[in-house]
């Protein structure tokens, strides 16, 4: 069925059209400890106060974690998913990450939006951060809908689920077992590819 | 004085980025009552059956709207102000055109995120229109606000001045002496590299 609707798609970054940031740099830097997320400490505020103080003790500079991010490539196909979805409807990256650390793979990506957070730096080193709302992606959905928007959400893990919710739409892609099996509502996906045909599927 | 919010810029599309699409298409199909504008026809419901009903008698098809549209071009400089503006904020084009219309022009600006209208087509020839939502482009930048940005407006016409009084910062840009008289508070910029300036100066 076709919706009356116009429509936009909101995707998730990392895992999604990007690798993993941090895990790039825990890489880089050699670094192990920056391998630590969100399943090993499920207290977000917690876990990016850890990773701010080990830059720190490092003496990581953004322009550092700027240039692993840079030279890491976005997801293979991401940014041919990305221009053939904008010939069809609107798009916009709804991530947990920050600006200054998105920008280079932003730019590969010929700057789709993205709503996220962002660093605060002095000197080239983060010294903290800024969460610019609380629940971001859900309710970046929900304000698109209120502008009349179908809105289609594409993510591959915990912290997509509410906006997968809140969305007309909502399709996993390359998410873990113990995701799909707690969200089976949600059509999942195994390609960017195959994502593509889920979208269309809803247009 | 730095704001401590994310930013977020919004931008009317034709007279600013690009030139005026209806004004295009009564050039390159002759037909000279397309040249009517809101100046001419204050009731847009009106002045658009006006429109879709002169496409009908003469037989323009979107494809050749189309056509039209994507000979045109964009403004001089405003695929390189949009690249410059996306290096260092959000971008989101609001326009009170229609998404079939728009997108030659979308594709030469690399596809930056459109919110507008959308035709009804039936057999390559326009027949009706729908209106997403009422005041929408003061309805995005309410949305955008709600998400926690700073939101900066710039636009060129009576049709953008409820977006720049809803957004943080409203600037006016290659606008007429009337609105600019009639609206004293909002900056006027003769240029996209002067806007470029005002905006930056917010961010």
């Amino acid at each position: 069925m076709t919706s009356k609707k116009q429509t936009l798609v909101t995707l998730d970054m990392e895992g999604v059209l990007t690798p993993e940031a941090w895990i790039a740099v825990a890489e880089a830097t050699g670094i192990e400890a920056l391998r630590r997320t969100t399943r090993d400490e499920p207290d977000y505020d917690v876990l990016m106060r850890y990773r701010l103080d080990l830059l720190k003790e490092n003496g990581v500079t953004l322009s550092k974690m700027q240039e692993v991010v840079g030279a890491l490539g976005v997801k293979d196909g991401a940014l041919e998913f990305l221009d053939e979805l904008r010939e069809l409807t609107q798009v916009a990256i709804l991530s947990d990450t920050f600006e200054q650390f998105a920008a280079p793979f932003m730019r590969q990506l010929k700057y789709p939006m993205l709503l996220c957070h962002r660093f605060a730096v002095e000197d080239d080193m983060v010294v903290d951060y800024e969460i610019r709302v609380p629940d971001p992606k859900r309710k970046a959905v929900a304000a698109f809908r209120s502008l009349n928007y179908q809105v289609i959400a594409a993510g591959d893990s915990y912290n997509d689920t509410s906006m997968l919710i809140e969305a007309d739409d909502g399709f996993l892609i390359h998410a873990p077992d113990k995701v799909k099996a707690d969200f089976p509502q949600f059509e999942a996906a195994e390609s960017l590819e195959e994502l593509l045909g889920l979208i269309k599927g809803v247009l």
